[in-house]
């Protein structure tokens, strides 16, 4: 099942190129009071959403996918956590582009752990990318996301695709300069999730998938995640080994090489193999 | 005022060594349905709630303060930032030490910037800290810390402890490694707020604050906030150039000189001038 959040908070089922409105769908989630859950309601209660949009697809209003203001598919993620140069071209540019580097080490994964990107980074596909700092150097990476979907600590690798909800793109836009990445990468609008959320029954393996992102329609990135170094679910493995992933966490799984420079007017186009695309403008 | 949140998620108004239960102040807080509030609902009302909280505390039950479990004084922050090395003797010890820098570079905070810990890592001062990489050296760091109260973007130190709601004690546990600060700062159960929240207009001046932390009562580290090479009002000036801080927010401003092991069995006393005490257990 595809589903997004457009709109004004409105649940769609998305059907080729077509969204119908299942926002009754979201009745199904209980109310809450303070202190709230902090796991993400929706994905908590995936199957019973899943269900009930099913049942509220019948009949419901129509809109063309490409009317509507995309969301982030995941709205309450409790954490977004990200894997650095998890491809080996990546590792190697960054190396040798002091554009990149900044005179930091750039260590290997296996070396440097995974970072944190700020949940107030979080953004959908229909918001304008916010250059925050016009002076430095600001790079669009393209990014397979999976959002997790159970509760899971220290979790095996053979087991770890049963804790992931499903899939969608990510942009990890990153500013350039010598802090660190959990502050560089967590600018206001600098995570992007969209265009929907592809649920993990729909696609089983992320192991093959092509990853294309361009600007302006020049080609940057041409990548496929056969050629991660940690793949999903050793990176579910690794992570669960530090701390408790939990339904609606955010896993972007790193960007391949050809990272490039994005500035305000540019549109990003993003796709992935089953994930759609996305078309992302900078401002 | 000093508020906490202890036992079954009740609300305490703090005198002395006593709490008053004034639970029913936080009948003003609206509920919510999904998508939930992204800020900390009590943060955000936070005058409702204290004028709510006088009211009730008038023939209020009450509990000794040494009798509770402390929950974190901030259920739901939107984000963890955390200042590294912003000390000039624990700069110094960072790169002495090399269990502590692990041949990785330790940069001035000027230079590294900010890193966010998982609000996943969130805990109370009766929590007791589950060490989770025995085979590792893992670290107590004593921190003053600092809640947001409102929407902060690009502000000016000269106005932005007008954006603090108030302060408590943090530990920044930390588990030493060559991975990101974003990953080894973490874990479980590695970001112990409390005892209390002491609102700003008790404190108005964290400039000149003694830290102590102890463990089973041997001193480590003593210092104060004087010695802070960035304050807070320059760290929230720094923060939000970056990105914006929201209400419930929580800023480490960052651990002085002498921080050590710790293992299971011990247990941590860590006290700031005017925000109390917490004794922690490490497990």
């Amino acid at each position: 099942m595809k589903l997004c959040r457009f709109n004004d908070n409105r649940l769609g089922l998305v059907e080729g190129n077509e969204i119908k409105d299942v926002t009754a769908a979201l009745d199904v989630l209980p109310a809450a009071r303070y202190p709230l859950p902090t796991t993400d309601l929706l994905i908590t209660h995936l199957p019973e959403v899943q269900k009930a949009a099913s049942a509220a697809a019948k009949g419901a209003k129509s809109f063309a996918l490409s009317d509507v203001k995309l969301l982030s598919p995941v709205a309450n993620p409790g954490k977004l956590v990200a894997a650095p140069v998890n491809y080996k071209k990546h590792l190697d540019e960054a190396r040798t582009d002091p554009q990149i580097h900044h005179q930091n080490q750039v260590a290997e994964i296996q070396r440097v752990g995974l970072f944190l990107k700020a949940n107030s980074s979080l953004a959908g596909a229909s918001d304008v990318i916010p250059i925050r700092h016009p002076d430095r150097r600001t790079d669009h990476e393209i990014e397979l996301v999976a959002i997790i979907g159970a509760k899971a600590n220290r979790v095996k690798r053979e087991d770890a695709l049963k804790y992931v909800a499903g899939y969608c793109i990510g942009l990890d836009i990153t500013v350039r300069g010598p802090e660190e990445r959990s502050l560089r990468k967590s600018i206001d609008g600098y995570s992007v999730l969209g265009p929907y959320l592809v649920t993990a029954d729909e696609l089983s393996d992320p192991t093959n998938l092509d990853l294309k992102l361009t600007v302006n329609g020049e080609p940057r990135q041409i990548a496929n995640t056969r050629d991660l170094i940690i793949g999903v679910a050793e990176l579910i493995e690794f992570a669960t080994s530090f701390y408790t992933l939990y339904p609606g966490d955010v896993l972007f799984t790193g960007t391949p090489e050809g990272v490039g420079p994005i500035k305000p007017g540019d549109t990003i186009d993003a796709s992935i193999t089953h994930l759609g695309s996305i078309q992302v403008k900078v401002g």
